[in-house]
């Protein structure tokens, strides 16, 4: 496959300032491969960084974006499990692959996160990412596509993939649960679908938006609540299961009251996962957990290679992310996207920018 | 609710020989409650209780029976669990509940099995079971039906109770995974189900008779091997995996060479679960288990309160046992009926005695 | 044994007043024995009972009590887990072994709290207790006593078992690891002890009271930072992890700042085990745990039988709990044993009643 | 510290025959140290490789040698995880870090085993080894050594390394237990004394060798039973535990009877773990695993880290493996350290050689 020198990319110039470049591809090292871009997802993250910048960003300019899929071009030295032409759809994190965590299997809490020397990337955050015609990934990163879905699809895997990790970290197994999610963002329409894909017998979806809570139910959610007009989850959720509580409730809102609202929402000897992050402390009566005995797990993006169910489970059509998807832009008006989604313009969710277009 | 004073009962009164006779309607004590049995399934282990007995057994006339499902008819002291009227499936074991293993929520592996005086119950086996008009269970023992459901696939729940109790055995998440499954009996095709159900992302079933592979394809499987035909599932899977092997291998058969083959199927780091009873040692080259860290896991009937999980998943119709049913039969007709399962009278699978009929 | 019909128990006759009363002698129930009682612990929870009562309470007058060890005289029908003369420790909590967490094996958190009709019953709480010469417990509350403890060990036996039951929370595995405990209480001393014995490498213990934590010393603490003197938790465990953090921190204090305390000090991808019971809602940066991947587990009392781990511990002397006891007195004294308990008459801790004195 | 251009090391050169030979130091790459190598222990897996191979072996000539402790002399690029001058010990696997087990934080089952470029390696298997003046390790297999132990022990610290991992494959929390050991061997008696360590209740170890079994008393096992004097362990473990069995059983010997002596060790519910590798297909009565739900765990190695907990647990003097060290020599000697070990000379057990004497 012909790889020309030099591609456009989107690169971040200065704080809150993204401009279509022409910079040189580059090239795969040990364990990477170069990919064309096909799609790119912008996440809220995205503008996190473009305004205020994380912990590991690398000096401006460089390139934003980690939601990507695309095509694999080259081959680095010793890569073998991917060869030129594999359609691929990736996840953010790579883990150093040296500290205990990271050995242990956990690499999403690696303890060298923004070390690029030591063997830590997470790409479009850490290292150039998704904004442009080619980027770079390593192996560990990358999951083959299957025939049945596009790389839009494949570009926001991950939001996938973090519903299926938040889902693991309970032990994975909700036939049968009542399970309540507090949050109707991309993560929380996706746990609905996730939840119900493995056979949870009751979803509930709670939030303030009529129309995310309209796609949550065709995505999953067996009742929604909508606590905007005065709709009471916890009573629903006590009829719902005899006045017990949900086996399993996801926090994918991560505001003021979403604490407290799942130490009411919960059953005694069940379990919280917060999967989403909190944008400051919290007061909440948590002796509610210690006298029902109520576990609290968190999880970060998109780890222990849930991606790879996400794919999977994308593939047997079990779940479904293209009605996430509302926008889609060419490269050259990433401006314009980041505009629809920050301004959420015409109730956009998830926005896809085409680097090839 | 009306309750007689009498009523039909199949009851062993002989090694080998079943009749149908007038006994009293037996009263639930505490915790317990009066079931009029609307369905009850024949299962392999009621062959052996009638011609070989089995530890724990009563003394003859007994009435067996232990896959059934019916309607409460009459409450014991303190259940409030359910009222008359409902409709419930049923589990076999109930646990002694205290001993180790029981207080810890192993009920199936219960230290006091057989000794109905310390608390333990397997009706039908250590106590009067489902081939009668009516029958005592206790509250830990039932659930209520979903009203998608029929009483004849409720009466065979414990297949399905099985089948996600040895998922269990592995963690529950099999979104994903590829699954290989040797022994297409009622088991190993709801385990092929269940697999499916849960999102394994490749369902192998191996076997030796055809139609049950067949019937495997309907009910799940995505590839069956028929290893009489001398198709080579140890091929298939390392084609499907490249060549590195299946997360998870569910023996299903427990005959002679299917732990060697779990063992040659099975991928490094993967896991077998053994749910089926072997007759006779086998013959196993173990270390295989060892070089290639694969842990091998057990289980016993449908413990863990898998049951709940099953009606759930059959009333979404994620799964549906009713392919299974072959046979139905009135409570007169026992002795037909057990002959048409023993002797696989066109192609036999489970056999449903019905006691109100 | 001979078993006289009458005894004395110290009863609760009234919200905060407690007096020794003769009343009859309990008589075993199916699954029960009677025990003469040779030792029983006050607790705080005995406090806040005797003054505040809590869900559940018999009405008055009954008998608290719920730490004690005695001998076996009598055993109800079916028991043949124990024999006349066995000495004995108890724990606190019978599940009612039917609801779905008891069924589970998670029976401290029982759906039937208080329910004694359901089979529930929490000794001394919503039952008769142990501060009387004779009492009944049901054997899934009972263990052997081994023959190199004393009564007064036993009584207190459940101190170590909620430390054990904090342990097990968090994979009961500790050799090698860092851990740290907020709270030198009983709990939090038999933690740093249990810690130890299980081969932490570095226990650090923190805390505002100097006997306390030299007590801490002597039973395990590696280190022990007293804040109230301005010493820094947090950065002596960073000094003492090469920055990392501890991989496990209990909160044994439950106080307005000890969970954020204990998110300072735990490692990215640790553990936090709450095992104290928080007297209002608390504020907390909860986003700490989020991005660092922190869960946080919580216990009630001394569940999964935890306690049969603690008697074996204290037979081998790896724990030794008689440092916390500091006083004892007869029932007689009930009233002068809670005052010295109360207002920590002579650094009081544990405080003994004997019941035969 | 000066670093030679030319060193000793004891280099297999042709099947069955290793001679000491002059070589290059080498140069450590990225992520690796070089070792100036203090003490190099003689394994039972360096005489297979030397009298028949193993798969992975790099050609002839190369240095074997996979338990070494020693001190780091030379830091390779991006290594900031050790200094020059700490004394380090080391374990055998790295993992490749890039295929889905070792991703997953199962590295002693990677599925790139023998593939350098790929990133796996096993010192002294299938790269040089320990049996030299240096060597070169990466750092995801160095351990700091603490200060109150020894380079001998330190060398054979993968010995209670494997122990711990086989104790972690069941949940790591012996406190309490009774465990079965089969095989005083070094890892059975290294299991002793961790099981006991850990709080385990009752440590029985079943042997033949009366040496060994006398050694297994000082190392922590309460009782021993020597089968080839007609001694009875199922008997034993019966009586000792109410007839109910060991809560773990341990099979240390892989041979022909062990897994079913296992299966008549364990009580229901309870745990197997094979911790030796078995030299050719073993009958067992695999039907005792299933109808009492015992799981049988294997671990290769020493695994997930436990190397980390060893070397506490030995600073601590909680375990104590120089009673295991019978012979040591320099490396000039290394064929005479080999029969002496091969033939059991004075009742060898490890033999540990000098390669700075």
């Amino acid at each position: 496959m012909e790889i020309p020198k030099k591609m456009l990319a989107a690169q971040l110039v200065a704080r809150g300032q993204i401009e279509v470049r022409e910079v040189d591809v580059p090239v795969p090292g040990p364990g990477e491969v170069l990919i064309r871009v096909e799609a790119c997802g912008i996440c809220g993250t995205d503008v996190t960084i473009r305004d205020h910048g994380m912990p590991g960003e690398p000096p401006m300019p460089f390139t934003m974006g980690h939601e990507y899929a695309g095509v694999v071009v080259q081959l680095g030295p010793t890569v073998d499990e991917f060869k030129v032409g594999d359609r691929v759809a990736s996840e953010v994190h790579k883990g150093c692959g040296r500290c205990h965590n990271c050995i242990m299997g956990n690499y999403t809490a690696c303890l060298n996160f923004g070390k690029l020397e030591k063997g830590h990337s997470a790409s479009g955050m850490t290292t150039n990412g998704g904004f442009a015609q080619y980027a770079i990934k390593h192996v560990n990163t990358l999951y083959k596509m299957p025939d049945e879905i596009s790389f839009e699809e494949a570009a926001i895997i991950t939001t996938a993939g973090s519903a299926f990790y938040a889902i693991d970290a309970v032990g994975g197994y909700l036939a049968g649960d009542t399970v309540a999610i507090i949050g109707p963002g991309p993560i929380g329409l996706a746990l609905a679908q996730a939840a119900k894909a493995l056979g949870a017998d009751k979803v509930i979806l709670t939030g303030t938006r009529k129309s995310r809570l309209e796609l949550g139910k065709k995505m999953g959610a067996d009742y929604t609540v909508n606590v905007r007009e005065g709709e009471d989850p916890v009573k629903l959720v006590k009829e719902l299961t005899g006045g017990i509580g949900a086996d399993v409730v996801f926090d994918a809102a991560g505001v003021g009251s979403s604490l407290d609202d799942a130490l009411n929402l919960v059953r005694p000897g069940g379990a919280i996962v917060l999967v989403a992050f909190y944008h400051g402390p919290v007061t909440v009566d948590i002796n509610k957990a210690v006298v029902r005995n109520v576990n609290l797990y968190t999880v970060r993006g998109e780890g222990r290679r849930n991606v790879r169910r996400s794919l999977s489970m994308a593939a047997q059509r079990k779940i479904d992310l293209r009605p996430l998807i509302t926008h889609e832009f060419p490269l050259k008006d990433i401006n314009k996207a980041f505009d629809t989604f920050t301004q959420r313009i015409d109730n956009a969710m998830k926005v896809i920018v085409h680097p090839q277009r």
